[in-house]
């Protein structure tokens, strides 16, 4: 958290933009007038969910500020029921735990559907009840909220992917007593890395 | 954050819930049936924004978790334009600041209005532009945004705070090199506590 030293330029998020978990952002796409404001966040990666290729203003930002870009090319247009691939969203979840690309900012376009998926199934990894994790995907997406993205938060089976988590760290700030660490076996673990050089 | 064990209950987080910052949280009030998801915050204080006394229950779950309980009574029938004194707020900004209280809970009752002008307030603190500060305030408060609440961080002075504050940690987590801390001196720094005992 930064509280402003007198004299500082006046800070803009990028839209929508959200803290998730310690080490974990979400928003819609960041303009140029929103890096002053992720300089501050300290990014070590980005999980991009769009299929377009990353503007080039955006890929020097990351180059020059060793921002690791992670794409994942999800069509914004079709049904997320049928167009998000559980395994990528799998595949997509494993690089979001992984704290070694943490402080880590997911986006997509504008931040609601795409992003508010991923985000929900890290919730029922989390083990979060299903209304709660409906009720957080709604305050981003607004009245663009979709059936279909509910259906497929609903659906989506996290028992699986915990059994092929390499290590999945407990994390709570100010609870070292309490802190838990599970280190699983490194099992079906391929990370795909798709960079920005 | 927090990955299920096989075989541990589902988590109710409170209605409206989020982080706000790292080790600030915020959401409507908290019922018995979300004590299981506030255990795993390791909260160390709650900002509580009723006139209304705390709930026994809620006070003994406090109690027993030796979490300290900040209250301001804020009216939450009248418009806040008129009915959040500055001074309330500036005194609870800086209960809210203080990293000895972290983790905190800010909650009202539905966690939109009167949460969501001291979240507000705090933003302009961290200097972040109006429109992201208004943003902010409306995808927690949807349809029942008021005007009034909006006007009223819109006309919000942060200045003023940031000469009275005693300490002020600029806090990102894996950017330690980036830290900055600023001391301020101790003066104006009246802090008012309430507790549950």
């Amino acid at each position: 958290m930064g509280v402003m030293i007198e004299g500082e330029d006046v800070l803009l998020p990028p839209t929508n933009f959200s803290m998730v978990e310690r080490g974990i952002y979400r928003s819609g796409f960041p303009k140029r007038d929103s890096f002053a404001f992720l300089e501050n966040l300290n990014l070590r990666s980005v999980i991009y969910l769009c299929p377009e290729a990353y503007p080039e203003e955006n890929a020097e930002f990351l180059k020059a500020h060793e921002i690791q870009l992670f794409q994942f090319g999800i069509d914004g247009k079709k049904e997320p029921f049928d167009s998000v691939p559980k395994d990528t969203i799998t595949v997509a979840l494993k690089i979001l735990l992984d704290v070694r690309n943490h402080p880590v900012l997911i986006h997509c376009k504008r931040g609601k559907h795409r992003t508010g998926c991923l985000v929900g199934c890290l919730r029922k990894l989390m083990n979060w009840c299903l209304p709660s994790v409906l009720e957080e995907y709604q305050r981003f997406a607004g009245a663009k909220a979709r059936d279909t993205d509910m259906k497929f938060l609903e659906m989506f089976d996290a028992s699986s992917l915990r059994q092929c988590l390499y290590s999945i760290i407990y994390r709570y700030q100010g609870s070292a007593i309490h802190n838990r660490r599970l280190i699983y076996t490194e099992e079906n673990l391929h990370q795909k890395r798709i960079t920005s050089n």
